[in-house]
């Protein structure tokens, strides 16, 4: 990972000074790069010698900060991991181009790696990323979304990106099909997973205790599976509560207690987990295939550090 | 279900005696009628008052037919139902042919109906699950088919009816999007859950104990979840056993009975009908839309049921 943290560095370089700096401002800003280390925690897992899973590591996670530029611009989003948004400070513009100026980024290590493959797997993931974006903006504030409806969003806009991240790891190291499908197959299951407990997290998990980053899923009237479960259990009053908050975006003080208060009639969060749970037991059967290792003992334990993050 | 019975039988008719002989073979073996059910208690639900579902029933009914006599050719099957299957009473060409003519039969009666957007979900209904069909062409007899794969197999050749089926109803009761979705969401995950307490009924249950109908699958090397939990969480010795037997069809005596040891030995049906219970889950959750009816209770129970199946 330190390899792949100088990689991403050295490449948010340029001569526009205002490309590092907003590059940095979100890459320095603590994320936990999950998805360039499933890159290379899947090439080690197939034996891969070489040296091309840093830089599709990188190319992943660029995708990723690319996304997050992207979106804060299409939420109107105000903070993004505790630190004003990049928006906030250099602006709309600056963060859709900059967005851009990673994207291409991220093809030019691609390319440089040489596994036309691997280009194809994270380059078609770059394009269902975006077609889940705009599925998200023509489901956004209807809080009839089916759960299935929710699915594919979430397919696209999360899970979607930890797949292919996996499955360049088999692919660059010229593993078997299977394998291929074996590690797509973990990274999709666990992309769900991770996206709706973090849905549940949004509105404090089991304990659905407010903590300094709740609520902002139900400030900007975001439906996510909570939601779809409370509204589909729900009485017409408390219905109309979810469309007058969510739809109309009329929020008052004491709505998100009075949304976390239905979530908990309605074990809204406790099934979310449980939801995800089964999403978490796919991908760990998915790396069956694999003989026991190190490696495939971590990816495991990051299952199950998934799912106990809502605890 | 009495009309759509009379429906079925007059429309089988055809002075070349050959086709209601063939048709009326499998359509009066005893089938459970469930997705034509489907069709009618959806269109109640959405209080439909006209006579148009019991058309659209018997085209599903002849659709799901069809789709029997077309893959008991492909898979070369001796029996359905408990009986001889069709085609070797009257031959391949024979069942292929009724199958198209069914289908043929099937368009008709939703053509008479009249409701363009019927048609258009039932025929694409009729081509997903073609599709479905030749994708378990291609993962046929492959033990290293991932539960991803799987899942799109069933959800193109069983779940896809059920959705299709369900769809209709609101259709042509005129009610809103969200009920379409609802119903059609539903009968999606209803069909999956369905089709994997299936799977595990091939192999016994829960009580893995041999029936009369169980070894089906096993017998015809169908790779079904039973099979891929078995194989990825297997041995190399037990997952040479599972290749020898389903891949390479080199099936000995004692085989079944070691397999079932082996799905005991490893949970696979009882986390096949875990899996199933969390489609069940999301079925149940689609109809939350609906206020409180006694058809509406009937599709919970029908839920409960086919889950309850499995033990």
């Amino acid at each position: 990972m330190e390899r792949v943290n100088a990689m991403i560095l050295s490449r948010t370089g340029s001569d526009v000074t205002m490309i590092p700096e907003v590059a940095n401002h979100l890459i320095s800003s603590g994320g936990k790069r999950l998805r360039p280390m499933l890159t290379l925690a899947m090439a080690d897992l197939c034996g891969y010698q070489g040296e091309g899973q840093v830089k599709l590591a990188a190319s992943v996670e660029f995708m990723h900060t690319a996304t997050l530029l992207h979106d804060d611009v299409v939420d109107e989003s105000d903070m993004r991991r505790g630190k004003l948004a990049a928006r906030m400070l250099w602006g709309n513009e600056a963060s859709v181009l900059v967005g851009d100026f990673l994207l291409g980024q991220a093809f030019k290590m691609m390319v440089e790696v040489g596994s036309l493959r691997a280009l194809d797997i994270l380059s078609t993931a770059a394009a269902v990323i975006a077609e889940g974006e705009v599925l998200q903006l023509s489901v956004a504030k209807n809080t009839e979304t089916t759960e299935d409806e929710y699915l594919s969003v979430i397919r696209g806009k999360t899970a979607e990106l930890f797949a292919a991240a996996c499955e360049v790891g088999p692919v660059i190291a010229g593993s078997s099909k299977a394998n291929e499908a074996a590690c797509r197959s973990y990274g999709l299951n666990l992309g769900i997973a991770f996206q709706l407990i973090d849905d549940a997290l949004d509105y404090g998990g089991v304990a659905a205790k407010l903590g300094k980053n709740t609520g902002d899923d139900f400030r900007e009237g975001k439906i996510t599976l909570p939601v779809v479960l409370s509204f589909r259990r729900g009485s017409s009053e408390e219905r109309a509560f979810w469309k007058r908050t969510l739809q109309d975006g009329a929020i008052e003080d004491g709505d998100l207690e009075q949304a976390q208060t239905l979530m908990r009639k309605h074990k809204a969060l406790e099934d979310t987990i449980e939801r995800a749970r089964h999403y978490a037991k796919m991908a760990k059967d998915a790396l069956g295939l694999f003989p026991a290792s190190p490696m495939k003992q971590a990816l495991n334990d990051a299952v199950d550090f998934c799912i106990a993050r809502a605890h």
